[in-house]
């Protein structure tokens, strides 16, 4: 882990320094956790009370919150001060180091292409006619199954899974046990069935699943292949755990998928759509560029770009803090209605 | 892969053909990729621009649609379009080929019993006592534990775990990551413990997990062993990805959970039954047979055969709809009580 | 399995005999399918048809239910009968017994240090610098990362993944494709990017997840390593299948986290708080000891102690019940307000 000057820091992370520049920084650390050898990063209120005790020799933060550094420590002031941070922790950031090559152990077929750069960690898995590309880490039980390629610098943790066909670009991080190109749920109710009743017919899943460049699949996380043609996540593309893409799906560049979301089939994500923890979308919609979706939310129509919206069924955003708001009134509120009913029968009575 | 005439594709998925019988096809493809040498599908009214434009060689479609067809291609009409599509694209579909037998790399127990047609790849696992029946494929890191039987015709992808002693049906296709016989959620909170202050004791989950003949799992879904006696999944249902199936739970034959439902423990459900996704279902009810549950919806009480409900808690999934409806309005209604309220009293103070 | 008579049984489960004390049981069973031989348990009204058919050779129950079990079984009345029943049911449990050692097809690293009494099966890893503690086992696909540590007496199920550096405590089990230590979801959105235009920048998670003594783990749960410092599950928790812990997430002693809940970035739950399937929590809270989540809801501010909340997003829990029941009369609550208001201008009409 390299020590650095505060001036030279700043310098790579594209911040100001307020501070003595001669002074050398080995890591970063939380708030709560930092010494006087660490950079920390403030940003949220929640936090101040830790920003005002912290020991750190710097804190990265944004110009409106400079002041709040105590006097002890440095200001790297940043216009994006998260972008800083994220800098700042790469630079110290110690990547795993695995042995290269396939290493004993290692199940390569004759017929794949492994890259020498490439690391292929016992236990792991590269099958007929896969190809697997330079500096890419296959850890323990990491699988590439037939004719899958998967890219360049990537990391496959543990358990990942990319079934047969499948293609996963460049810099792409599968965390464990994720799944890339699993069946979709396609089955065709068939009342006649084969003789034995009813069935559920299943639709050959005969597409593939497309990983773009610099994804990153969260741990247990699951994207089918389509049933015909490509289901597709976007350059860039950042997906959390436990959640689901469903055969068919496009999903455009930049977007982010939170925990525990779920797209059904054949929708259509935009660029830089969010969708926050535990949304579900139903199938066949388009959701716009930058279109934002709110944690718990039910989208039943297509969003507009832009557009931000929550609830189940979503409603725009706005219109669903306000409508959360009321929602507890409303045991009152049919209880005032009873007694406004009973006010207007009297003054009708009364008028007779 | 086989090239068909039109008049043989019609007579092997049961559809009446409007055109040229001698045509040959190749494949079936989407509508807005298709080619004159591919079959294609129509059925859903939001793909009719797609439809139009299409240069597929036949569509399949319903008699009500036939005539949105483009005059270029053949028309294969159908009484069931989405099974005849099915059943086309599994004429065409090839499989993914795979070594019979033990390979090399893959791990079988000397006690296990694989029927010489099974294929176990590299990387799987047999464990002792465990039975694989005629056929079945487990791939890389696919893993029966003791004394778990698994029969034929399975497909169990990377990654599918069957505990000790579950039973797996035949035709069962277990996609990766997918858990059969994991241990209940079944802990007694203990005031007293074992000298330790509190605790939760862990409720040994005895039982076993059975799934029936032609059942799929999805993804990393998760079906928990019974506490004691057996939880089970009913012949011919399919489970979509990221589904919880607590312990003790029963699943009636033909039924759908739609991914990342879930299903809380020793709940009953009929045949038929389709939970839409991220449902969740309290333990210990019964829903009969038919019953559907709308997407994001919380069930909370028994449902009748053939009920359809939706929100959270469910209610009829009409009157849900009409409350859908109705929720945005409550800011509204609020502010029209209030005025409502004033003018009464304004009516009273007059009355004086 | 050990054949008790009913007096020893009493005494070590601690409760109350009433019947015949010579009397030979030799396994738990459930009330439905009991035989003589057989001790069950009762608690919950819905199975009272199940007592009263119950051919067990003696019931678990508490004081209040003595007087419902049938006559021609004993009684074994427990303050605390769902403990009962759980010591019960270790006396008479097996557990899967599987040879010891690092067995052939395991794969330990050189470096590595695992217990000698400590099982490590065909197919499971164990990294360089990682260590394994006494009578643990690692099941095949069970995979423990470079420089992780794992206690005494644990059990890791196939696909179980202990990532880098990640501290798992003893007594912990980890059910079939669980993860812990997985990246957690930190990206900066840096509109300048490396040239390419906008990009989300990786922050790297170079913190642990630490896993206390006595925890378990669900099947495809998710536990995320911390930014900086750690992801801790606090001793005694217990986790569910398919449940998302996000980074720097800090959960309490004695906890319980039911099926498909989630819990965002840097949440700390106190002692014994109970999250019920599929909450969402959002980020930055604190939640109380002994705080109780309902199903389904979303809580988006801190609870206090003891707190006890439902809904999404989440209010108390009484208040949320009387809110469930009003809900479903919104659409008629506005047809009323509608005719009321005609009735006023009426009233007011005639006024004039």
């Amino acid at each position: 882990m390299p020590h650095l000057s505060l001036s030279e820091l700043a310098g790579r992370i594209g911040a100001e320094l307020r501070g003595e520049g001669a002074r050398r920084v080995s890591g970063v650390a939380s708030l709560a956790s930092a010494a006087p050898e660490h950079v920390a990063f403030y940003a949220n209120t929640r936090y101040l009370s830790e920003l005002q005790r912290c020991a750190a020799g710097a804190v990265i933060v944004s110009e409106e919150d400079a002041s709040r550094v105590p006097v002890g420590a440095a200001r790297l002031v940043a216009a994006q001060p998260y972008v800083a941070f994220a800098k700042a922790s790469a630079l110290f950031h110690r990547e795993l180091e695995v042995a290269r090559g396939v290493q004993p152990g290692a199940w390569v077929d004759a017929s794949a292409e492994v890259h020498p750069t490439a690391a292929v960690l016992a236990g792991a898995y590269v099958g007929p006619g896969a190809r697997v590309g330079a500096r890419t880490t296959l850890h323990s039980g990491a699988r590439v199954l037939h004719f899958a390629q998967v890219g360049q610098d990537c990391i496959l943790w543990p358990g990942a899974v990319v079934r047969e066909r499948c293609l996963v670009g460049d810099r792409v991080i599968l965390q464990p046990n994720c799944v890339v190109g699993s069946d979709g749920f396609g089955f065709a109710f068939d009342l006649e069935g084969e003789g034995h009743g009813p069935m559920h017919r299943k639709v050959p899943q005969a597409g593939i699943a497309r990983v773009e460049d610099d994804v990153e699949v969260g741990a247990c996380t699951c994207i089918d292949r389509a049933t015909l043609g490509e289901t597709i996540i976007g350059r860039g593309t950042k997906i959390d755990n436990l959640v689901q893409v469903a055969h068919n799906v496009r999903v455009g560049s930049l977007s982010l998928l939170v925990a525990q979301c779920g797209i059904s089939g054949s929708t259509e994500l935009g660029q830089g759509v969010v969708l926050a923890g535990q949304v579900g979308v139903i199938g066949h919609l388009k959701l716009g560029d930058g279109a934002r979706v709110g944690a718990q939310s039910g989208v039943a129509r297509d969003l507009d770009g832009g557009e931000t919206v929550s609830g189940s069924p979503a409603i725009p955003h706005r219109d669903w803090l306000r409508l959360s708001a009321a929602l507890p009134r409303l045991p009152e509120l049919i209880r005032q209605v009873r007694k406004l009913s009973q006010r207007v029968e009297e003054l009708e009575r009364e008028r007779k």
